[in-house]
């Protein structure tokens, strides 16, 4: 009953990640009937993206040139190194306005059950980059989860058997929460590291 | 420090329905990064989507050809007809496997805030569509919202003035519910209507 390309395209949008069938059939719709032009924009930002996007030489990040513009700005201190998993986590690094130094993104974490190994990861990349002389100290900023715990956990191995210093993001009580919503695991760390 | 072509896919990712800033972020990394045939076949399919799909001149319904599948299909009972909101109403419907008439699709409720009439939703060709000879019965089956009810009402009204016996979607308690989960109005109305 479904015309094929009205069912092509639901197919299509259930690949996007957290996007499931009711969704994908709401956001098919959306786009035919009420939003042509932003379904046209949106076609023509995919194919752009896809060819010009690459990833940048030194932080690996995605770029649109063979250095991005972060690390290629003389304004940045050199000697500190953050590592995030993803762009994303960059970004919001970023917003914090808390950080001035460059960056190494993983492009993704450590996860042996999905195919992700340390190649994946680059990490053969991140070792000569913290060890090419200007970087003083790695800041590992992945994420809090198991993955992202053990990615940290890896990376901070390798790094000191180097003899790079290494340190983490805080793990603690977020800033504006009450304590009666934060989950027994994060209060527990924040008890035993507080300071 | 994002690149262009990466802001600009995120931001049409943000058109898309119940995408909001950190989803098209994520979306547009994995599309990128990880998913990028799927990308690719999503503008392919957003593309051909917008070139072959228009509506059903009987039912209304997005369809490619004239008159789509389940229109031109002599199978369906022509003496009832459901109309609906949405292709995805349609869908639900006969998912349902209790509907065997013909549809019309109104590709949209009635909204005067938004800017969508009377004219917006085709009620004069449902009018016309109602009013063929054939149809004995238009059942109602617009969603259960307050825009969706006037948008009932309204049709309701229309079609008794010219005679056409007009039914509605039965409204109480979902199948399958604990009572103590289902809200007050919908107890309200299910007990007004026991049959």
């Amino acid at each position: 009953m479904t015309p094929v390309s009205f069912k092509v395209l639901i197919d299509a949008l259930k690949a996007l990640p957290g996007v499931g069938p009711r969704a994908a059939q709401r956001m098919a719709f959306e786009l035919v009937q009420n939003k042509r032009e932003a379904a046209t924009i949106l076609a023509e930002a995919l194919t752009t993206a896809l060819e010009k996007l690459r990833h940048c030489e030194r932080c690996n990040t995605l770029s649109e040139t063979p250095i991005c513009s972060l690390c290629a700005s003389p304004r940045r201190d050199a000697t500190q190194l953050c590592v995030v998993e993803t762009p994303s986590d960059q970004i919001t690094l970023e917003q914090s306005g808390a950080f001035s130094g460059l960056y190494f993104v993983l492009m993704g974490r450590l996860s042996p059950l999905d195919g992700v190994g340390p190649n994946q990861i680059h990490l053969e990349k991140l070792v000569n980059r913290a060890t090419d002389g200007t970087v003083k100290e790695v800041i590992l900023a992945t994420n809090f989860t198991n993955e992202g715990e053990v990615t940290a956990h890896v990376i901070s191995e390798l790094l000191e058997t180097q003899g790079v210093k290494v340190s983490r993001l805080a793990r603690g009580i977020p800033i504006g929460s009450e304590l009666e919503y934060v989950d027994a695991a994060t209060v527990a760390q924040a008890m035993r590291e507080r300071r």
